[in-house]
């Protein structure tokens, strides 16, 4: 071990690993900026020349991953807001060109640095609460030069800031103006051109739909993952949302990495995922912004041993939201998740939703992201929201 | 005008003054540590020697107002929080002397400068959104010594904090253990001994009562409200929040300057509120936090004229919650309040149940209380959540 080494003793490590917290009490880390070298108990920690930092009794844990995001848009829908409190309908709103289209027309218009820059402060907001992982999905451009421009916008981000950035492709989120009344030639240009393309120029580190009633059906759905798998890129799906279209079955036949929102999620579709390893995204900010009263069947998951995410959904239409920390809120508020659960959630079953093993416990060998906490109990970053308990924040061993 | 005067230009003023935002294009506001000296259109402001600050094309709002908290308390209830979540119920908790009991408990054991200590953070949030007055209620100490500590430490917080602090004598909060069988005693330690001495040591601005079944009567809170009018001090009172235990009524007949709560209130109790001009206090966070599904009364409110303030009611049981930003998102999302009867509820509307004429609009010869916030539209506030949009903000003139 080199010179360069840090040692945090003096705190209690929330290492992931097992079941719960993977609680050590009065334990020590020692790291790198390549890896983490150990974690565990203070009294067989190996004694090394090391830069010491002392915990001052607080709790580490790993980075946060916020493992579904929609970070890259242009274009406000406050307005839009505003309107449907003063009693304008949705159907209204749309009509007058609101709604999703409203935000690719206002992406299409932007240039990829300005996506950058009004993107920033959303990652900064993230960032300020310990996410040093981020999901950020394609699906405001909806053609191949906009959803590239997206992608690109998202790798910027990652350049420009210490956090990693995991691109998702989601040209199936949305049938674009210009295939109105075609969302199978649509789904041709995504599967025979945009995905092949995206994947081949390296912006996708996985691809995504949008299975829905007023999404892509099943079928169109299953023609995205074909393309994807052609690429050799993981999937992912928005599922049984707004209806129980099997999508998660059909998402595990794929292998998918996670099925995400899942509020009408049936037990066909929990068994599925189980076998296949596919994780429950639950996505609670946007049950929430929609006032959403049918939950994700958390019983069932638990039950059959899916393991639950939890992540932002950070997007104009459905969740103006950007702190997974009152996620870990909600999660346990509204969804009635444990405080375990919760921080698994946007610990290592987050990376796993992303198909990540290098990060999302605190162990040997992994990377070493870390969050400090000033907390005397972890079940306070979920039971409390507003105060920052974050003290510092290291991403790939460096503390930013 | 003396020299030490402030000029703010190129901002848009949300005045509060009328119906709506009171928006002023294009605003100028001139203020010192006395007042506002002007707050309207650039080219009718009067031309004197300041110090100029050029607000960037972003929005000058009245210092957010948080007029329902119960910020000073010692221990954490995070484990309770966790147990029930792990299955525990409520009673055995409460058997274990859980519950507002462990809150008494601590709080009693604590000392004023624990106290002071352990809100710091809390305080600190809500002023980091714009919080220049906060209201804090007692409520926890529920002795005459206990409860005089809890307002002491609240006056402390407003010396330490360039911050105003309304304190609220809340002793009928819950019957403390040692009169269990005989709330009514309670009540006379209340309005003979607890009322009058910390009314006469200058540490109450209000006195406030909780009236439902698992409170105190409506015979009880009138003693309370009676023992409040004999001294002097103006009332308020946690109302209908469980039970319509017509509350709002008994209220209004003596003048509260607010019910707070109030997702039982019924029509003759909007009709008394409106008579009387008491404040609808709504508190989304509890309503949230308990996951209740009866809406207050919002349109009748409406309808009646009643105004309507938004609060966090921050505190350890029903809403430990230190955002009154989040409040915004909630107000519209959750009781789907409009934006602009969002910010009213934490301007002009909170002024007012606090008994407030000098402060909550921008207008001549108020408090240079002062939010500058970075948005392109004054409905992003209540819109989008995380992302902290304040520039600057200003307590009696003074940048903090
Ligand atoms: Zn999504
Ligand atoms: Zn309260």
């Amino acid at each position: 071990m080199a010179a360069t080494l840090q040692r945090i003793s003096n705190v209690h490590l929330a290492t992931m690993v097992g079941e719960g917290y993977g609680l050590i009490q009065d334990g020590v880390i020692i790291f790198d900026q390549q890896q983490i070298h150990y974690a565990g108990p203070r009294e067989s920690a190996p004694s090394v020349t090391v830069n010491d930092i002392d915990g001052r009794g607080g709790f580490i844990t790993p980075g946060l991953i916020d493992c579904h995001t929609h970070l890259v848009w242009a274009g406000s829908r406050a307005d839009e807001f505003a309107q449907r409190l003063h009693g304008v309908s949705y159907a209204e709103i749309a009509a007058n060109g609101g709604g999703i289209a409203a935000t690719v027309r206002a992406t299409r218009a932007a240039t990829e640095a300005e996506l950058v820059k009004v993107a920033t402060p959303r990652l900064q907001a993230l960032m300020a609460e310990g996410v040093t992982t981020i999901e950020i999905k394609s699906g405001y451009g909806l053609s191949l030069d906009d959803e590239r421009k997206q992608l690109r916008a998202a790798r910027q981000l990652a350049e420009q800031h210490p956090v990693s950035v995991a691109t998702t492709l989601l040209a199936a989120h949305a049938v674009p103006p210009e295939f109105r009344d075609d969302a199978d030639a649509y789904i041709d240009l995504v599967t025979n051109t945009i995905i092949p393309t995206l994947a081949g120029e390296g912006l996708a580190d996985a691809v995504d739909a949008f299975c829905e009633t007023v999404g892509f059906t099943p079928a169109q759905t299953e023609q995205v993952f074909q393309a994807a798998q052609a690429v050799g890129l993981p999937v992912k799906l928005h599922a049984e949302q707004l209806s129980n279209q099997h999508g998660s079955q059909l998402a595990a036949r794929y292998q998918a990495l996670s099925c995400d929102h899942l509020e009408h999620l049936d037990e066909a579709g929990v068994k599925a995922m189980a076998a296949a390893g596919t994780v429950a995204v639950l996505l609670p900010g946007a049950y929430y912004f929609l006032r959403d009263t049918h939950l994700p069947p958390v019983a069932l998951l638990r039950e059959h041993g899916v393991p639950i995410a939890l992540a932002t959904d950070a997007n104009p239409g459905t969740s103006p939201i950007f702190s997974l920390q009152l996620m870990l809120q909600m999660g346990a508020t509204l969804f009635r998740l444990t405080p375990e659960e919760c921080l698994r959630g946007v610990t290592v079953n987050a990376a796993q939703a992303l198909g990540y093993q290098d990060r999302g416990q605190l162990k040997a060998g992994l990377r070493a992201d870390l969050c400090w906490w000033d907390v005397d109990d972890l079940a306070t970053l979920t039971y409390q929201f507003g105060i920052n308990p974050l003290v510092a924040c290291w991403h790939q061993g460096s503390r930013r």
